[in-house]
Order: C-alpha cells, then structure tokens, then sequence
C-alpha cells in the first residue's frame, strides 16, 4: 500500500513500475449528524474501508475528499454542501490524473447518499474516456446492519447517526462521539419519504433518524468487517476485469 | 476554535450564536516535490497556517482540500491537478454552505500557485453574491525567505522542493522529508520564463528548483511564525472589514 | 384523463381549474433490442405505463420522450442516444413548464436504464426549486418478472430484448416484433460486470441477453398489471405527500 | 422509408448496407394554439411533411420530438416549452447518433418558430464537426398560403391557430379539431411587433390571430403538397451535395 | 448623440436624466473580403450605420465589437472568428450594462451573417430578462443593392467583396480599397449552397464572391442612404414600443 | 507592422510568409473615470502601447477589444461591464484564430484591473493548448509613476482616474479631457481595501481616487515612454522563447 499523502513523486513512479495500477479514494461530507456524532462522519468511514482496501488489495491510497453533496441535510448547522456538478467535476479531474500517473484503476469509496449521482454520472463520463472506475457505496452494510441492530431503523434502509452509523465512528474515532448528548429522534415522514429528495431538517430536529443509544464500538468493528470483504471482494473483480 | 471535522452540528449552532462568524480554509495540492518531499507538501503548509490563523483568531477551521491546480508540475509522476474550473466551484460551495451556517467571514489559506487565479476568481464572484472571501497567498513569505535563505534560488521568488519548502515541512512534518535524496537541481530556464504558463517537467526533471539541502526545521520554524504573523494581520483587518 | 398532445390550451385551463395537478411522461429510448424487437422497445412499454397511471390518477398524459441515454448500447446500428445532460435538461424543462400551466406533480415512467441517472439528477434540481417530479422504474417488475421467467436471465436483473421484453412488447406492439427472427444469447460477461458501466456491443453480438423465445403476450399483460398496480400505488402516496 | 419506431437494428444494418443515407426528424412543439386546435398542432403538420419527405426520398424516419422552443406562448395554458440550449442538445445528439448509425444525412422538418435559432445553432455546430444537416421550416408555405387564405392575416407571415394552421390540422388530424370553438381575434399589435421577441398572450386572449373559420381540409392538402413539393427538391439539392 | 468612447460618467449620467434611453452598437468583424478590401470590411459598414442611426435617433453610441462569428470564412487568411457562444455573451453583458446605466432600448447593429443566430439568440435571451434589444441586419440592403448593381451576383443574396460591399468600403473608407487589386471571382457553388452551413475557401479562393470592378463610392452612398433610412424607421417604431 | 483592421487577407498571407508571427491586441474597458477624462481611458491607453509595440516588434496589430471586466466600477453611470467569462472567452476565440492565420505568438497589452484574472485564465488555457500568450499589464508603470508623481495616491499603486491616468490620457487623446471639471477625492477607504474585491462607487463619489490636477501631458509621455520600452524587453524575451 502507497499512501499518496506522505509518498514523493519518485515513490509514485516506482510503484507504478513494479505494475501498481490501483488507486482508492474516499469522498465523505461535512454534515449534520446530531449533537453527538461529527460532521465528518462520512468520511470518517469512508476513509478507513479506503485506507482497508488499500492495504488489503496494494492500492494507492489517495487522499479523502472532506466534502460532499448534502444538500438533504444542508438545513442544519454545520453542513457545508458541495453541488452535484463539483463532486461529479472532483471525481472526474482525479481520476483523470491518477490514471495519467498510471494509477487506471480507480476505486472510490463514497461515504455520502448525495455523492451517490455525481458518482455515478462521473463514472460513466468516464467510461465512455475509456477510463475505469469503480464507485463502492458501503457494499455488504444492508446485511450486516440488519445482523447487529438492537433498535429500530427510523426508515428502511436509513443509517443516519442513529445505531449503526454511531457504531461506525465509535469504531474509529471515539474520541470525537459524544454518547451523553445521544438522544434518538424518531420522526413521522411524510407519507411520500423515498419517492422524491426532501430537505431532512423540515422532517426532523436534531439531525438523528432512529436511536443511536444502543451503539457499541464493537458492532462498528462487525460493521467495518462485513464491509471492507465485500468491498475487496469487488475490487479483486474490478482489478481483473 | 473549532475544528469543524470533529464538532457537532450542535457545536456549530453554539460557536455562531456566541458570535463566532470566521472559518478558515486551507487548500493545498498533490503534486511532485522531488524526491524527498511528500506530495502533500503543498497541504501540510497550508494547513499549518489555517490552524493557526484558526487558533489566534477563534475561527472555524475547515476540513483542507489536499488538491490544487497542478498543471504546471502535471508532467512529474504524482501529481494530481484539478482543473482551474474545479477548485473555483470548491472555493464557491464550501464558502456559500459556510455563510449559511452564519460562517460568513471566510478566510482561505492557498498553499499553490496553480490554485491563484481560481480562487481570485471565486473571491471575485462571491463578493458579487455580498459574501467575503479573503484569499492569503502566503503573506510575508518573500521576505522570511530571504532571510532565511542560505541556498540561492532557482528563479526569482520560485520556492518550489528546495530549502524554503523542505525546511517548511521539515518543520512540520518531519517524518515524510528524505533530506538523504534531496538533491540540487538548477535547471536552464527558458528565456522566457515568468511571462507565460510552463509545464516544469519540460525544464527540470527532478521537480526540484534550487538547493534543498541547506534546509533546516528551524528555520522552517522561523518561516512559518512570519507568515502566520502576517496573515493574522491580514485576518483582523479583513474581519474589522 | 387528459391526453394533452390531444387537448386544446382551454382544456388545460379547465383541467387544471377543476383541481388537476398530475401530469405523467413517459421517456424512453431509440435504442437496438435484437432483430425481432423494435427500436422502440422502451418507449412502447414506459408509455403504456404512463397511459394507465394517467388514467388510474386522472392525470394528464404529456407526449413521450422517444428517445434516452443509451450509450451502453450505441455501438450497435439503430441505437441513437441522448447524452446525460440532454435527458436532465428535457426533465427540467418539461417538468418546469407542467408547473408553470398548473400541473405541479409530475410522474415520469422511464423506459431506459441510462436514463436513470439523468432523470435523478433532475429530480434533485427540482426539489431544490421546490418541484416535484416523481421517477418510477417500472416498480414491481423484478418480482413480476422472476414470477413469469421460463428461460434463464443472462445477468442477474437483466431484462434486455429477451423473455420478459419481448412479452411486454407482445402484449402491447405485437405487430412489431418477429418472433422468426428471436434467437437466444448467453454471451460470456467480464467478471466485473455490474461494477462498472460497459458497452454491450463488446460482450454479445445480436442486443439479445437472455432467450426471447418464451416470450408471451400473456406472460407481458401479467407484467403490465404488476408495474402498473406498484405504479400506481407509490403515485397515489406521491400526489398525497 | 423505413420507420426506425419499429424497425430492429438489423433493419438499420441493412438498410444503411443497401446505401442509405438520409434521415428525417420532425421536430414540433406542445403549445397552445386556441380552443379548437390542438396543444400537438405544429408536431402534427411536422411530422405528416416528414413522413412524406422520407417516403419519397427513401429516408429513414425518426420518431418525432413533440417539444419544441415555445417562450412566446408560453403564457397561455398547456404550452410546454423547451429551452433553446434543450432544442440545441437534441438536435446535436440524434444528428451525431444517426451519423453514428450510418445515417449520415439528417434532415430536420422543423414545426415551430421558437426552434429555428436553435435549430440553426446546431447545423452550424454540426457542420464545423464535418457533418451534413438541413433544417426546413416549411418552404414554399408561404406562397401557398397566399393561394389558399380567404381571411386576413392577424399579421404579415403570421399562421398561428388560424386559416392556414387550422387547413392543415383538418387535413391531418380531423378529430382534433373543434371546429366549433373557432373565433376569430385580431388583436392590436404593439407597433415594434416583429422587430423584437414578444409573449404573445400579453397580445391576444385566445392564441388565435386571425381567423380560422375558413378552414377546410381541402385547403389543407393544398398546403401539404406544396410544402412537401418544395421540401423534396430542397432535400434532393442536399442529398447530391 | 453622445458617443460614450469620449464621454465621460458624468455626461453619460446627465444624458440619461435629459431622457436619453437609446445604445447604439455596432458588431462587425474581422475576415477576408479578398485582395482589394479590408479585414475590417463589416465593421467599417456596421459602424457608419450605427453612427447615423445614433444621430438621427439621438442615441448613445456604444464603442464598435471589431470581431463577428466568421466561421465560415476562417480558411482564409486573416479571419479571426469568434465562437457563436461569444458573440452571444458579448451582446448579453453590454445590454444588460447599458440597461443598468439606463440606457435600456438597445440597437444592435450587424454587419456580419455569422453574427445573426447569436445575437438573435441574445435578443431572445434579454427579452426573457424583460430587456429589449433590436437587432438590424442591414434593412433595405438588398432591394438598394437591386437598384444599383450593374454585376451579377455570384449567389441570390451573397454580397460578400463585390459590387455591393466594395461600393459601401468605397463610400466610408475609400484609403482602404486597393482597386488596383480587385477581381471577380464566380465560383460553382455546390448543389446544395444555401442549403446548410459551408466553408468557403471550399468554394472559391480569393474570398470574392461576384465582381468588385464596377464598384464606385457613389454607389456606396446611395446603398448606405437606403439602409439608414430604412433602420431609422425600425428604430423609431422601437423605441416607440 | 501590419495593421490588421486596414489590412487585406493578402497583406496577412503575405506577412506570415514573410517570417511575421507577433500579434498584438489591446483590451481596455468601458468605464467610469471621474467627470473629466472619457469612459474608454483603459482602452485609450492599452491602444496607444499595443501599436507602439507592434511597431517596435514588427508585430500585427488586432483591433483592439473597448469593454473590460469593471464590475468594481460598475456602479457609476456609464461603465459597461463584460462577465470575466465573457473576457476570457474573447481571449480565447482571438488567439486561437490568430494562431489560425500563422499568428502565433499573441501579445495582449491589457489596460484594466478586471481583466487580469480571466486574461490571465485564457492565457493558462491556451497553454495547456499549446499556445503562446504574453498578457502585459502596463510593465514599468509602478516605478515611473513613482517618479513623476506630484500629488499623493490615494491608496498604494492606485492609478485610478488621477494624476497619473490623466497625464496619459493628455499625451494620447487630450480633446477628450475637461481638465476644468478635473477635481480631486481622497476617499475614506474601509480598513480591509485590497484584501477583497469592492465596489468602488460604495467608497467614492466621483471614481477619481486621487488628485487629477497636477496631470500633463509631458508626464504622460515620460509614463508612455517607461512601460513601452519595459512591454517591447517583455515581448523580445517572449518571441525568442
């Protein structure tokens, strides 16, 4: 595994020499995620399945983009929302420049619903660039979510600040999860939730959708597990494809 | 002052009510520094200042782009630029979703060359919108260097991999700095150099300008307090404003 | 229902007056579908969907869109294909001006795979003015389609030009499509297929994946009241919400 | 002729082998055209010209496009319009994805005044790309309807909603027609009419000018034949350049 | 008339408040007109036009755009062309800028076809924008071109370095016209000339399109006279609407 | 020197063929400076240093372009703002038809503070193109103006409309000064001038900043005769490169 941060150009170029072609990127956000959990929450995860599929799959390990497409939650403090067309620009200039230094298998890791179109958008422009990218949107967590969780979703499906995403960052960075403040927020939805985007905040107060008081720094370490094989188990696809 | 990565959007609400109304935004680069500085050299400069700028003036400290405009050094294995266009509708997003968190005094630090003309133009745009953005180009540098310097310069007022910089990072971070491959470069220039865009691979090949070796975390030290003196001089006037 | 190519302005007028405010499109594609199923393949079946969800709902039936993102497919004769940006701008502006005339809940039934990110790239951009557009996929059709499949798909979730198209076209255009001419084929897929976006003319020869022959009209009516029924219902809680 | 809705690829294959080269797109608009026409009027008339123009030129007919640039009605009810950029992007994208098809000859029978700038946008784009469109917007209609018209023009060269468009409509699409909601307006022009762009219903109240009781079928066919006449010899100036 | 090059802000505010709301533009270009007449050919008339509507109408005179959409003529030495986008964004931002100094009744004169899709597209843009813009193609040209031409023109319509547009250098700037140096050029024009956008080096060589001999400068005046006259009379009904 | 507005495509041809390959255009602005010097001072000026270069350096000179980038003056009658898109775009179509016609060597001698941004971005663009750009904003002007200057700036290196701009203005185009209404203002300026962009009319009343009177033309031409002879040493290092 290359870290890209720390490495100098003449690393880069050995690396390439000995047939390194990998390169992972984290895209997380700076967004709401209750009164106990930090704005980075996103990338937080994002970045350690990134730096994982690095190391398991001898990537280069670019560095994350803090940043992302919230406007769901731009209604809250603290939320700083990138427009689609600059995550789709972002993706598309680094991946464009990872693969001219040689690195032309792009896997990015989005830690972000929002980034999600962008993402995409960006990853057939560059298909048809002939370029590859892989866009791996936290494969394997549905289940795994399901196997660990002791309280109920606010919606199916939705992991925000509540007892997963809590375990997540218990599992990571603790030091930055503030359990005393952790209150759950179970709002009523509006009866057509899912169908179309809302602006979360007219939902619900605090930023939490469900209950985060059951998270445990254990269920985010299964969380992590269940997450990273299946992401490397992708990769390993993407890589021979 | 806060660190937004680690606050909670609660945290955010209480720094803005109590007044707090600056954010503070380092943007760097990933690009060719020789063989013995990271990539990130660029970042970890820039980052360095926005946190102190951050501390000294109770701002809110952004999370830092670690990309730039990297054209110039785009030839060199490593480097990773963003387009011009790309870094502008950063500077816009981050600065607008900061105003409407009632951050709406933004100062960002640019740790780039290539990263100038973008953000000016971000700076020029936003005024239009009523929003203030103070661009700092690494105030007082010119002369610190100067004083500093023991190596001569490759060009005129370039400080690109040689004593100014690696004694920067040597300060900084210490442990990404191989002073036992840092090497003297003093390419040929080009007759015209200065008035027109170059791609610096095509001059030199180390992506090395001038004489690393002189470099010492000491007077990175002395460096790094000049600027941040000058830029918090900047900062208070630019708040006054 | 309101069929509105057919409608004059004072019919909108009255329609709109008497508390009218869904509209439905239909969009589809002009895209290869085998030797024996039309071009217009995707836009026969979202139009049929659209018709009976503006009748179910009394809506108003905009013209269909006989055209979509079908980049994946361009490399076979026949295939024309919108680029993502034109498909998001025809959404905004139809979608605008339906509000603008009063109808103010706009359904659209999309036909074509590529589409999908487009159009929900559009219905994030209106949100964010304030619209509401509701994107339906043909809800309902994979359980439909696992309940009526004789023949193998050729990917999971892969519904092109073979048994479950060709009966949706049968029941709809029968005059349309050759049974004479339907042949099977199983090309060989790249292990990464569904990581990534790939143009099929590269994996199989004909536009068929899967085997068409079973295809029915009966097996395509049971499809249609599927999607049209699970269409149906998420319009109903879209025009509530 | 071959009618690409429901030709299959291997059609397209074949008839391009066989030395095919023209196609033909109608483009019209969803825009109000009094009580007694309907919203689909100019892609009615559009697309009967291009049916025509395709049969008697061996052409390949392209599904038409029911929208059109439509600003200066669109402050009536039922008036759907496209934005010139939407109008440009399509014509630039099926030009370029009929060229792709071997389709190498585009010819676009344009319905609606608001098209002709973008229509015209795209040829001249189109052109400097080294490929071959020619856009028709109805020639030889004008002295046709010099030799049908019994009423008065609201306006020199105007034919909205009234004799002529009425004609052409019975001709065309009788059931549409409610000949029986025809009223006559001829509304005061504010005196710079035709030297700038105008909504019209700050104009007249009905989107008629003029009258269109005279209508008639007959008068209709009248127009067609010479419109498609004149449309044909223009057609085969362009397929022998 | 106030000619806003030598006037200064003052002048521009005292105008404004006497009543003064008419901007006169001149948009040319810069393009081959063969051996014998400037590049600067279109400017030159536009310009003189502009002048006199400016004092006939007691207008503002904007300062000339010396360059136009020359596509069309850019195989030959010399042409400089804008984009079409360009001559677009030129137009927008001076209306809207003379609109925000009061001046909000805009003439733009044009001397050059490739100007006509963009600034009518601008026309249409501003109008959206509640801006009023008239556009003037040389009213009356060619009627006055009819009474005075003694050569044949090498296409129906095509005043391009002939007669016509040598008469009109000849009247303005005859220290510009090499006579000595003109020659007809009578081209064959492909089948389908007028039919779609062409290139004309393609066509003929030396960017003469007819006969320049019998050009004189009295000619010039009696075709100026015509065209002022005639743009005099759009602009009052103009600036009366 | 070849200018290009009097010049015949054959003039250019033959320039080329002759070894010639320097452009030089002059871009200044449309905008307020005071009640005595006229709206095109910028232009005036960029004129007068492009045609002497050109004729020092045996250049081509374009016609120059009379609007500019002021939106920081915009708030003052008579000034007429292009968008920094709209400049660069300029840049761009120019230097790339320059290029065209064997003129590749572009000179532009910019006379306006606005447009430094997105001439410089055009410059950076065409580079990247492979094109060569030398943007000139008035060379040697800082030192002379340091030597001739009687009265006091207003702020540090501001040349706005005082002293120094009027002496210019004298030497090139003295009927256009009203020295009589020439008055000088000192403006109070917020504490944060020059660190963000600022409307000029909030800080000023009458777009002088700084005292016009001691201007002459005798000091004009000392200020002329600097920044020639500093842009021909630029230009002569630019065409050796």
């Amino acid at each position: 595994m290359l870290e890209l941060a720390g490495a100098s150009s003449a690393d880069v170029r050995e690396h390439v020499a000995a047939g390194g072609r990998l390169a992972v990127l984290a895209v997380g956000a700076l967004e709401a995620h209750g009164p106990h959990l930090p704005l980075s929450t996103d990338t937080i995860v994002a970045e350690r399945i990134a730096r994982a599929v690095a190391e398991r799959c001898d990537g280069a390990l670019l560095p994350a983009i803090a940043y992302g497409e919230t406007w769901a939650t731009s209604g809250y403090p603290g939320t700083i929302s990138l427009s689609p067309e600059t995550v789709r620009a972002l993706a598309l200039d680094i991946v464009r420049g990872a693969a001219a230094s040689g690195l032309d298998r792009v896997v990015i890791v989005n830690g972000d619903f929002g980034n999600r179109l962008p993402l995409a958008a960006a990853a057939r422009d560059l298909a048809a660039e002939g370029l590859r990218v892989l866009v791996l949107d936290h494969p394997g967590l549905a289940d795994a979510a399901d196997a660990v969780r002791e309280s109920a979703p606010a919606a199916p499906g939705m992991n925000h600040a509540e007892e997963i995403e809590t375990s997540m960052v218990l599992a990571s960075a603790p030091e930055l999860v503030r359990m005393e403040r952790a209150e759950p927020e179970y709002p009523a939805f509006p009866v057509d939730f899912g169908l179309r985007p809302v602006r979360l905040h007219e939902i619900g107060a605090s930023a939490v959708f469900g209950d985060p008081r059951p998270a445990t720094a254990e269920k985010g370490e299964r969380l992590f597990a269940a997450v990273i094989d299946a992401a490397v188990a992708q990769v390993e696809r993407f890589v021979a494809g």
